[in-house]
């Protein structure tokens, strides 16, 4: 196979994840062509093969498959305006972060220029794009997905389409994202625990690798739980993690730390044990996160 | 090797977990007496091939080592008090969980009476019990360890002595433990957010495993800055989280969820940002988690 007969990429944004997008389209014989608002961040892409484009328009026609990697969708748009005219049956794919709503709005706008749109998101950091086993996954134009399937399956071997919704992938993104902060502010209150005692950092990490490994084993069990709607078969109750509350202070007496983050968290344990959940499993805190309807 | 070869064993406490543990010495060929308060919990036992103590001083007194795993230390100096008296030179370890000043407590009772004194904590599920990779960890009198190792790994291959101060397992199941509810309570948030657009909450897990997978992944590097105290050249920065912070109210007026839990957590961001980390690594907020020393 030549390098020749690869499809032909653009990629627009080449910061650390654009650039390594782009690398990796290269490295795989991808003819790449590359934009960046900052130009000189083309240049070590343009060492090892790809095309730099003047301008975006430029960019855009180069080829039938067009990926942006920017901030937000705002900055995608703002930074497509000038080639919308020249969008018209390209396939177009954003790879940044955003809400569903976000990946709404700039289908609305990719599809009104008349490009076939795929919003997409990794699960990974820039080092891992281009690995058998780092995710990636899309919603939107399933043609496109099809189409390009092999060339997306370059930047991750474990690629999926989730629906032809434009927003299932921010949506999804959301719904996994929301325990990074938290797990890591857990992990960042253990690490300054053991510290006080003036035990490294990194004693913790290989216990804290296996506790996560627990918690993935017990995941499939928590949402077939949320998707039947019956939690009256506890592994773990409600009242087992309310019988914890105290421990949560007495960490932060332990190593003067501040443990206040933990509040809001007792707070839902109760509210769940007040709607009759106690003895019930901790995953029907699902219900309580859910608010009522509001009033129609 | 015949079964009387093995060291006999005496397990107090005959709930889920001490069950499964009296089960597994039983399995292995360890001579096995049990006890329970609720005597009848013994009986599947029994059947298996332990021998039921009448009493709790018979059970202490039946051999070398001594296992308990009730609720609380609390409980277990209530359960043992009778047999205080046969304690002397055996081997007592406490399978319970709690916080290091309980485990310390214990300890005090412990070897005031003349037990040599080991605490530990399972790291997994009482079904985990046994397997090749489950984790316990042990703290306090390094004899009684190396003396029963080959017992103990019996309970879990992946068995480790963490110090001679008999709270440490205590400590590093509290600083490991404090990611559990948070994380779990973003994956139900995740959960209902799915589920709000229709979609079955199991469709998370495999992509919640893998976000899991490479926050496992990145914990090394938080380690060792948390352990450089150097935050300066961060892979993923403070100020990048707080730019997500509009995401997490987005999320609840997606799906009309509570997600007044992540409140604090973006105040420890700002907080962080106001001591100058903005520009660092989000591990920066173990020091923002560290309260002032208390003036002397
Ligand atoms: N890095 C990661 O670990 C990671 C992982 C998963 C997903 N992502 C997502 O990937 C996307 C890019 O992240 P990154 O890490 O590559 O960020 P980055 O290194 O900060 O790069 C940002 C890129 O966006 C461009 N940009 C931003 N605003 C712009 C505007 N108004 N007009 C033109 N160009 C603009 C920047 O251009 P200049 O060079 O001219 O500033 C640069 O190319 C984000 O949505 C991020 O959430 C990143
Ligand atoms: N289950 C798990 O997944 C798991 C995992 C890791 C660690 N652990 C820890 O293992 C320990 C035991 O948990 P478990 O799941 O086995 O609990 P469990 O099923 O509720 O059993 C509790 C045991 O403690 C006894 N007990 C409690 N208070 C007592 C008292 N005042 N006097 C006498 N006996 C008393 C109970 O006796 P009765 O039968 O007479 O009530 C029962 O044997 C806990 O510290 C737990 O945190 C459990």
């Amino acid at each position: 196979m030549t390098e020749y007969s690869r499809t032909p990429v653009t990629v627009i944004g080449l910061g650390s994840m654009g650039s390594a997008l782009a690398e990796t389209f290269v490295a795989a014989g991808h003819p790449t062509t590359v934009w960046n608002r900052t130009a000189a961040k083309a240049a070590p892409l343009v060492e090892r093969g790809a095309r730099h484009a003047a301008t975006v328009d430029e960019a855009v026609a180069a080829g039938p498959l067009v990926v942006t990697c920017l901030m937000t969708y705002d900055d995608t748009r703002e930074v497509l305006a000038p080639a919308a005219s020249v969008l018209k049956d390209r396939a177009l794919i954003t790879l940044n972060s955003g809400s569903p709503a976000g990946a709404r709005d700039m289908a609305d706008w990719a599809i009104g220029h008349g490009a076939r749109f795929l919003d997409g998101a990794i699960k990974n950091v820039p080092s891992a794009v281009g690995a058998a086993d780092t995710l990636l996954y899309y919603a939107g134009d399933r043609g496109v997905f099809d189409e390009h399937r092999e060339t997306l399956t370059t930047l991750g071997g474990d690629t999926v389409h989730l629906g032809d919704e434009p927003d299932l992938a921010a949506l999804y993104e959301m719904a996994v994202g929301g325990t990074l902060l938290p797990a890591l502010v857990g992990f960042f209150q253990g690490a300054a625990l053991v510290q006080a005692r003036g035990l490294p950092a990194s004693t913790l990490v290989r216990f804290t690798v296996k506790w996560f490994e627990m918690i993935n084993s017990v995941l499939p069990v928590f949402a077939s739980e949320i998707d039947s709607g019956d939690y009256s078969e506890p592994a773990s109750s409600v009242n087992a993690f309310v019988a914890g509350i105290p421990y949560d202070e007495e960490l932060g007496r332990e190593a003067n730390l501040d443990v206040s983050w933990h509040a809001p968290l007792h707070e839902l344990l109760r509210k769940a044990v007040a709607a009759g959940y106690g003895e019930h499993s901790v995953s029907a805190l699902t219900e309580v996160l859910r608010k009522p309807e509001p009033a129609a």
